[in-house]
């Protein structure tokens, strides 16, 4: 545990964080009686790696499942034991992804409630992926992994709940794609969801989101290193190529005024331009950072399979197309929340959910959230999220 | 002529067409007096390609230059003769790509107007550019092509108007990156300059834009078709980079309302998704399109130092950073147009030059012209761009 480096993040040791965590496994399902996933694949047994804080009560009635967005994992709060034995490296250096708001005393307070985490099919992290070695050829899966939808997620995330005893749910909260994971909670175990916390995500993603997302695909599967997804052990991959998605990508998250006022159009390390193709700019020399950093954390195959499932989500496919209708399977309380200047996913489409909600009488409350951080807001306005997650999540349950 | 398809487009014998066109040539510059580039560079003998419609007056006062935005050229209005015999087939089926408003009777009219417009330096269509012969070696420049910047393109438009017998311009024009060539003519050449017209571009790059810039080109450059610049009859050349970087940028020229309105979630072709990473939706199929022809047509090497220009351009460079100050250089009549849905140039940017233009008492105007078309919209908002092109233009002179 020496080789973790707390910086400036809370410690374990302090009060509020969870404390030391670990990776739990469980395989689910088999080959005998497969998960049978939307797009028509089966897949079993499935691997789901998972991490819980907190208690579960003798009523099994406080679990807050927390959903993860694209890129991140089940390790959601505290620090990582396992960090470097298991090369996830990048978690030394910082605590869970969503640290700031869950443990002893924080907005998703785990003295008080069960929380779980649970990496999604598809992902790099433990759970069952396109790296993953397929039993029946005793290889990884590359491209002939399954195709895997949010709503593939959601029935898999059941199952780890049944295992855990966990009947129905307190609550469900998510931002971006895990917020979209939260409200197909909502609309796929209506009677299992209690609160439903939908952050910073629509009811599906927009033109504008897909073109990103087929950009950054395209980067990755025309690098050579690629070969046809079969690359593992093979080369040293499509870094490159996922390196530009990521880049690309990281430019979506934020907002052009946070761009502004984080770079503006500051040179890196000089008075004056050196007039060539080398780094010139702040803004240059983040964006190459943060591509090499997520070439040595992620897997471009499962890039390939999350945006993919980011792309096909529609809530409104429950209603055959009709999103108040949809909607109208929901029993859940729900809350939602954009982010003033989030262009991912943006506040008018959220607002579309809110008003879908409010025309089949659902029970819902609708926020825009003033921010210049764009769509990370969610991740960065942690006051502002904290309030509302520790309101919402503390209301009084139905009678 | 026969290969020529006029589809829908007016051809040229329309009244209103300037008629078959053929791009002109003419060498500037020597290597005994070379054009001393702003970044350090030289170069001598320079091609410059250009093209003329109408007849300058005698008095050679009713000249209006045009400036081509990033990926365009010297071709602006009209059917090009030698499209077939000098390899640029995509100017069969289209005329030139601001025809709209450039003619007879037109906003910019042919009948009154002598218009001018030059391929920039740096670019593939005819002007001295990275796939040019370099004297010294006998071989193409590739990446020893010196920077260029926007003031570069000027000074050599204003020696081609030398050249032409051109002094004081009527009018200047331009959009986009042609913008802000058009604003630095107004500050380097301030006398030379009657009026000024910037459409759809600000007096610098926002950090989001130069990220967006930079991904473009790390596509480029990581490609492994690139071979360091030297890809020239060298194999494929890195034509899966330059397609992304092209991608890219065209989700940039839209907004998200347009890209809603042009595709939406459509599948295409299908009614239902296959589940898998072929192109599944309509706006997948749009940016591999336009990713392809681009690299039938462009030169990936230009796009590097085009965009790379486009980057460095701050027009507060004439006031040592201070935007106002620079701005008190200007004698032009000024107008300015931003789009309210272009999030590449910002309305919030380009008011940001015309409130300089108004702190030191420039005459200025400017306008915020409602589009849902985004950056894009200062080519296809033909008739609110005809307006103002034709009452601005048409302006008595001072006297």
């Amino acid at each position: 545990m020496k080789t973790h480096d707390f910086g400036s993040y809370p410690p374990p040791h302090s009060p509020t964080s969870v404390g030391w965590t670990k990776g739990q496994s469980v395989e689910l399902f088999s080959a005998g009686r497969p998960l049978v996933l939307e797009a028509g694949g089966v897949l079993g047994p499935v691997t789901v790696e998972y991490e819980t804080y907190g208690e579960l009560s003798a009523a099994g009635d406080n679990a807050v499942l927390v959903c993860h967005p694209l890129s991140a994992d089940a390790h959601v709060a505290g620090w990582d034991t396992e960090a470097q034995s298991r090369g996830w490296e990048f978690r030394q250096r910082k605590p869970g992804w969503w640290d700031t708001v869950i443990g002893p005393g924080k907005a998703i307070d785990t003295r008080r409630f069960f929380v779980v985490c649970s990496n999604v099919l598809g992902s790099c992290y433990g759970t069952t992926g396109p790296a993953s070695v397929n039993p029946q050829t005793g290889k990884p899966y590359g491209l002939t992994f399954p195709i895997v939808t949010v709503g593939d997620w959601v029935r898999l995330q059941a199952s780890l709940l049944d295992h855990l005893g966990v009947g129905r749910l307190h609550g469900v909260v998510g931002g971006s794609l895990g917020g979209q994971q939260a409200l197909e909670w909502a609309l796929a175990f209506p009677e299992r969801v209690e609160r439903c916390i939908v952050l910073a995500a629509s009811p599906r993603l927009s033109a504008t989101g897909l073109g990103f997302n087929a950009v950054g695909r395209h980067t990755i599967m025309t690098d050579p290193g690629f070969l046809g997804g079969n690359y593992y052990g093979a080369g040293p991959g499509p870094g490159n190529g996922l390196a530009a998605a990521r880049m690309l990508a990281h430019i979506t998250y934020l907002s052009d005024e946070a761009m502004h006022a984080k770079f503006g159009r500051r040179l890196r390390g000089k008075a004056k331009p050196d007039f060539g193709f080398d780094v010139e700019y702040e803004v240059e020399s983040y964006l190459n950072y943060q591509g090499q950093t997520f070439v040595r954390r992620f897997d471009a195959n499962s890039y390939l399979y999350i945006t993919r499932a980011m792309d096909y989500y529609d809530a409104a496919d429950w209603g055959g197309g009709d999103l108040i209708k949809a909607c109208s399977r929901i029993r859940a309380k729900m809350l939602l929340a954009s982010f003033s200047s989030d262009w991912l996913y943006p506040p008018g489409e959220v607002r579309s959910l809110a008003l879908a909600l409010a025309a089949c009488g659902r029970p819902a409350s609708y926020l825009d959230i003033e921010s210049r951080y764009g769509h990370d807001a969610f991740l960065v306005e942690t006051e502002q999220v904290s309030r509302i997650l520790r309101a919402f999540l503390n209301q009084e349950s139905a009678p």
